[in-house]
């Protein structure tokens, strides 16, 4: 496939990217759109709200966040239902026939066609232009930590979830580490490291594609999404984390 | 940066794409072309047809083996001195001022947006093709496993090197230990693993950057470039090495 053969209907949206601050921000399921040609994939309206669709709240937290490190984002334009950017290609649960207690109608038989092209309009697009930022950060010998922003549902499959806060690392611990000793110390949420999942489970695609072959620190940041289910709760979160994330960065060059 | 602006005047060159083997062959200096807006960077004629430039015999190497595997081949346009794509863009030796015992007179006073404009018309278009090869692979439910071809010098700073053929590996050694054992068996060549450099010297940084993030088998192969200096010779070699990596595909599956 050629370059120009790339579709861009679907590119990342990229906000400050002149920005001065260290980190990168990511939030692969910004998104609960369902646009054209694959629409609402037989879900229904409360189905595409919930969080099986996204995940509510991380796009506002992850903008909250944006400005009070003056840092770039690079967000996700669709339904993780349709693409999940957090996943390769290789993966079933990219293209999900089931999540947690949903059945996805639209995701039943795909052909090997179908999963082709949502992977080119979706996956690849989001994934080169991420990986033009970060290429971009290097040539100009820009210090760059890449941080990805999720939130998780408070009950999942009929249990409710204690954590609050939760810090996942893939093969490169040391960030996540720093910023869960430093959220325990200057925060009261609870949190933990390698919670509500792993990157066992695999979650951690886009610190493993995008970070770790630059060497570049990094970290999954998980928030459950009844602490920040309005744009004034994401807000008061991002007040919380910014320095939590700005003293584990320090902490981190320190150790 | 959007994607409609990565510029695609020196994209990789992608032959087989639609090969049925499961090796995605790449060749990272094949090239020995020193186009404008760079040009010759002030080398002599004989310093761009030497070594220092690109990997003499590795690009009709590569191209005998797709031929014998079945295989689709992923290569450069443009000589290693503009900008060396097994090295990510931090890396001062992807534009490197000295080689060997050559100085590179273009290099040597390169500013932040000289590295970011060869990184952007060069590393990244390559790397972004190469990705979407992988890709669509993976989509389709194909197996890939990774190989990247190079050829090296028979004398390095005055030093005759006696080893024939290196194989060297990333963070996954299985397919590499294969090929050694396998070569060692089937041809008469001097082999080694990790020779004549290894992973700790930089030089797998495709591995690393295509490969390891989705799991796929991979190795970096070296010839040493007096034994495929013809047409005919690498030919040869490749009657030698194709059988070579079939075996160690399968006995890589059996173990």
């Amino acid at each position: 496939m050629s370059l120009q053969s790339i579709q861009t209907d679907f590119a990342a949206s990229v906000e400050n990217p002149d920005a001065a601050g260290a980190i990168l921000l990511v939030c692969e399921h910004a998104s609960n759109a369902f646009p054209a040609p694959w629409g609402c994939l037989g879900l229904t309206d409360a189905q595409c709200r919930a969080h099986v669709a996204w995940d509510p709240g991380a796009l506002d937290l992850s903008r909250a966040l944006a400005s009070r490190l003056d840092a770039a984002l690079v967000h996700a334009p669709v339904s993780r239902l349709i693409y999940d950017l957090n996943r390769g290609p290789d993966r079933a649960d990219a293209m999900a026939a089931r999540s947690e207690v949903h059945d996805i109608p639209g995701n039943q038989s795909l052909t090997a066609q179908d999963r082709l092209h949502r992977a080119q309009a979706l996956y690849l697009p989001f994934h080169t232009a991420l990986h033009a930022e970060i290429v971009r950060r290097l040539a100009l010998g820009r210090a760059t930590v890449l941080v990805t922003i999720h939130s998780f549902t408070p009950v999942y499959h009929g249990q409710p979830r204690a954590v609050e806060f939760g810090v996942i690392h893939d093969a490169d611990p040391r960030l996540a580490q720093e910023i869960v000793t430093t959220a325990q110390a200057m925060t009261g949420l609870s949190c933990a490291l390698n919670e509500p999942y792993s990157a066992a489970d695999g979650v951690t695609h886009t610190l493993r594609l995008q970070a770790t072959p630059y060497g570049l620190a990094n970290a999954m940041l998980e928030i459950r999404n009844d602490l920040i289910a309005t744009p004034q709760q994401a807000e008061a979160m991002a007040a919380q984390l910014a320095p939590v994330l700005q003293r584990a960065l320090i902490a981190m060059a320190e150790g």
